[in-house]
């Protein structure tokens, strides 16, 4: 043992100073340990004088970023929905209250609670309230159909599920299927358009949103987190493989992340942020909490259309936005697109954007900046930092940059491209392919009650992406391919393997394969290559309606090919030959 | 013993999973676990799966911005110095041989590394080495005496000091005291102006800094700390009394100051900052690692004059750049003040900036914000975020809300401001005056040796700042005096702030402060204490009388003396030699 830090119990004794007033000791005042693996340690000794307490240690956690927010940016607008506002003062309030009302309905420390709600300001609440509460959000997609939504609620076990009308029959649909299965569905809170408070329904166990934020406390003391490593969210990947996984961040990562997200957009005091980017995805890069950090102000949309997004940049001088690549391509295929009002930082991700979006987004006044990840980083895993001698290259060179995957976001400890099996790092010749892999403070906790995809994910000490890239001279890293064989339409991974599941499910199919299909608006769309067995015959329609019942729309298949699948040896099918077919195809529309 | 995180046993056995090599596992791989003191532990049980390993958790420290800036700012430059220039992968090469060097001294995890040197590009390369070679960087204030100098390197136990040429007289005369007291001394690296490496003398205990450098393997090992909490630096305060303390930060606290500093300072990628705070002190604001997180540029000067800073700021393009009023004092009434080329933010601290000031340095094109803190708080702890709504304020106004300390700080918890005795807050009416208190991770570790202080210091669970302020109604805090500083006179504060900012309104006024006189009948008096500028001339009365047309009655100095103002190695007025003075006059009547 060290002479720096001390031991818990006498670390408690030495805070217990003259005069100390013990700050929440079950919240604030706890201290862990750091095991004393230090061999060196005795050059500690000369140390001494030095201790750790509640003055100069405090768990990270962004709830102290909405607590900050509430006192330095007090009268600056936190959201933005419509007609409706609140400052970041309100905002504090009601999630304290929110919290206070989630702490009546029984929720405690640890407990998991969903939400299935587009981009509302309730989310924003409820990022905040859950872990003001002591508990985990698990932000549900809103594009999956009951079926899914049930297994989750069922893996998460979320003890309340936050609704908003739009898709409360898909949550009505899924406690059918677990109520079918013997299972309590977790109680529902329904968020409305923002009506004055109702009383809740104690017999159907529903509650409305407005009623139960009333009924909180505003004098609720607020949870802290045990330790800055307790879990703050779950976020369901679809994943690569067909089992979706629960990626859980923790209070540090997303503290760290948010900050690090807010400096990379180049965001100084109170930016104003278009929410395009699905609150539910990556709890938005992080960037609800981020915005609270700065005091910026969340701007709200329930429909992202091209209309509604030059209007709001113009009505509410928005200065930063986000979006996946088929977000830029709706802007520039739009007839409601304008030149800008003035200049609106937009950051891409989730798919490399082709260079002629790139073009003409930047023509109407967007900066675009570039970033990747995964829900496993917290989102943005890398950006593409732009270098200023790139700004006299050809303009073809020059998108070309920047549609590269970049280097390690701030705050993320290393990005790296090696060898899967030897864990080589590859040299930087922007040729030798690797997979892509991260080690930092803003990589996940794990899966959640997956030990074994945790493990695996982990192997090497180091989280392995899954995704194939190449590393440049200059260290930057260009995606080349999936390891799997994932399709990524709209900005959403579609694995294959569960379309061909549903695929296989159909009476007349003996064999399915599902790549991707180059498309002009989604990016790619699923290309299904069917085998029908002897004495079959369905239609492409038929085949799609039947996938489109069993999977989110967008899941399913919009090309069905009926053909004999290539094999190798071994008798696996060669998917790379049909992604070839798939592509020679072109683009739907 | 909750399931999330494992006991370090269990966690190292969790890690080595199939295909784990291990990454530096005396470095990197340190785990530590957290007491479980928690008694709702069973509500995690449901969370299996999760892990902490070298993946996801890595303790923060700001040497990650260099390896990092290395590869995503590595063409840029890091550092300027007339024409000396380095880019950041060079500045990353010379740091690792330069910490190979330290190595090769015999310095090992924990050592003290101690410097006597101007911001030159010397301090900047050490602040990274040191940690990098495991060690414990103290820097010494440039201005103190050999006598001082030598108290501290007993105190701090260095092995080696770098010195400066410009100090090495002031270094050899400390060593002397050293060898008089039968101490040795500790080995000494000199650090000339840049020219071609020069044999060490191993005789004289001697070296060269370019020579240690040049000695050094740029396949060097770098030292990750072994937790976050380790200590990266000692800073000694000079004190507004007569006993220095060791102010130690450690990694955790200067990473997130870094992120924290460069945030509040509006710097986003690559700031080019002109160093007139000394590095020295509080690690120049923490902003040495900060620009390196952003990639900025370090543009140093040997010495501080207006015609040198007018100068940088035109031929390097400068940004940003900080300094106490002292600093803008000396550039507003400099004769080589001219208008700027483009705006630079600058940010000042140290002690309130008297309006006039202010308003004439905004003037020539500067922006100013303003921030207040202690070297217990790793420099800034509270800045004056600025409100838009205060724009349209008469001026005088708008110069007054710009003196006010503020809000907490980015990343530091909390601030307030409480009543000593009792802890409890004061109300937020203006008026009522307690004593500044800090909590967050950007709070010093404690006292170097000293338990005692470091006890008092954090007594309450707070870090109590010795200074006295009001909370105004929107949280901003106010300060009006050094606990020790205030005058009470009839049973009213003074506030002797207060006082000096109208001295500082009289034209003929170049600095002034402050002090109790006793008093027979008052119990004190206020004693100002004025240097006037030259030529000008003002007499006790007239001085009296202008207060008093200012001030209430009480308030104003009964006695004024015109002389040259005592100060600290850092600049700060010596208010308790002032004070000795006064006492020494006696009584009034």
């Amino acid at each position: 043992m060290n002479h720096v830090f001390r031991r818990s119990s006498s670390m408690h004794a030495r805070c217990l100073f003259k005069g100390v007033k013990k700050v929440h000791p079950s919240e604030n005042s706890r201290h862990f340990c750091e095991l004393s693996e230090n061999h060196e340690a005795s050059s500690w000794k000369s140390m001494e004088g030095l201790v750790r307490c509640p003055a100069n240690y405090i768990p990270l956690s962004p709830i102290s970023f909405l607590q900050r927010a509430a006192k330095v940016y007090r009268d600056r607008t936190s959201v933005v929905y419509g007609s409706l506002k609140f400052t970041w003062e309100q905002t504090l309030v009601r999630c304290v209250k929110l919290a206070s009302g989630l702490a009546q309905l029984g929720i405690s420390r640890g407990d998991v609670v969903a939400t299935l709600a587009p981009n509302i300001p309730a989310m924003q609440e409820l990022h905040f309230a859950v872990p003001m509460a002591g508990a985990v959000i698990c932000t549900l997609n809103t594009r999956h159909d009951p079926s899914m939504i049930s297994v989750l609620l069922q893996h998460s076990k979320a003890k309340i599920i936050f609704v908003d009308y739009q898709f409360l029959h898909i949550a009505q649909a899924a406690f059918d299927l677990l109520s079918e299965n013997k299972l309590k569905p977790p109680a529902l809170v329904l968020i409305s358009e923002y009506t004055p408070p109702s009383p809740s329904d104690p017999v159907s166990n529903t509650h409305d949103y407005e009623s139960l934020l009333a009924s909180g406390d505003s004098k609720y003391i607020t949870k802290q987190p045990n330790t800055e490593f307790d879990p703050i969210s779950i976020n369901y990947t679809s994943g690569t493989t067909s089992q979706p996984k629960g990626v859980v961040y923790n209070h540090r990562g997303a503290y760290l992340n948010a900050l690090a997200t807010t400096s990379l957009h180049g965001m100084i005091n109170t930016p104003v942020y278009l929410w395009t980017v699905p609150m539910f995805h990556c709890n938005g890069w992080c960037l609800i909490w981020g915005l609270a950090a700065l005091g910026g102000t969340n701007i709200c949309l329930r429909h992202v259309s091209p209309k509604e997004i030059f209007d709001n940049i113009a009505l509410n001088q928005v200065t930063h936005m986000g979006g996946a690549p088929t977000v830029l391509n709706m802007i520039v295929n739009s007839n409601d697109q304008k030149l800008l009002p003035h200049k609106v930082e937009i950051m891409t991700g989730g798919a490399p954007p082709p260079p002629p979006i790139l073009s003409k987004i930047e023509e109407l006044g967007f900066s675009v900046s570039h970033l990747y990840g995964l829900t496993e980083t917290y989102g943005p895993g890398t950006s593409c930092v732009w270098k200023p001698e790139w700004d006299s290259l050809p303009r073809e060179e020059r998108l070309r940059f920047k549609a590269r995957q970049g280097v390690e976001h701030y705050c993320l400890e290393e990005v790296d491209v090696r060898n899967s099996a030897t864990m080589e790092s590859v040299p930087a010749d922007g040729v030798t392919m690797g997979e892509i892999m991260f080690r930092g403070n803003t990589v996940m906790s794990g899966y959640l009650k997956d030990v074994n995809a945790t493990e695996e994910a982990f192997a090497g000490g180091w989280f392995r992406s899954g995704d194939l890239a190449v590393k440049h001279e200059d260290g930057y890293i260009e995606v080349k391919d999936r390891l799997k064989d994932i399709v990524i339409s709209g900005g959403e991974n579609i694995s294959t393997v569960e379309v061909e599941t549903v695929l296989y499910r159909h009476p007349a199919v003996l064999e399915a394969a599902v790549v991707a299909r180059p498309d002009n608006h989604w990016g790619q769309t699923p290309c299904a290559f069917v085998k029908l067995k002897d004495g079959f015959e369905v239609s492409s329609e038929e085949m799609i309606k039947f996938c489109r019942y069993r999977l989110p729309h967008y899941m399913a298949p919009r090309t069905v090919i009926f053909e004999d699948l290539p094999k190798t040896s071994t008798g696996k099918i060669q998917k790379f030959v049909l992604r070839e077919k798939a592509k020679a195809l072109g683009s739907l529309f």
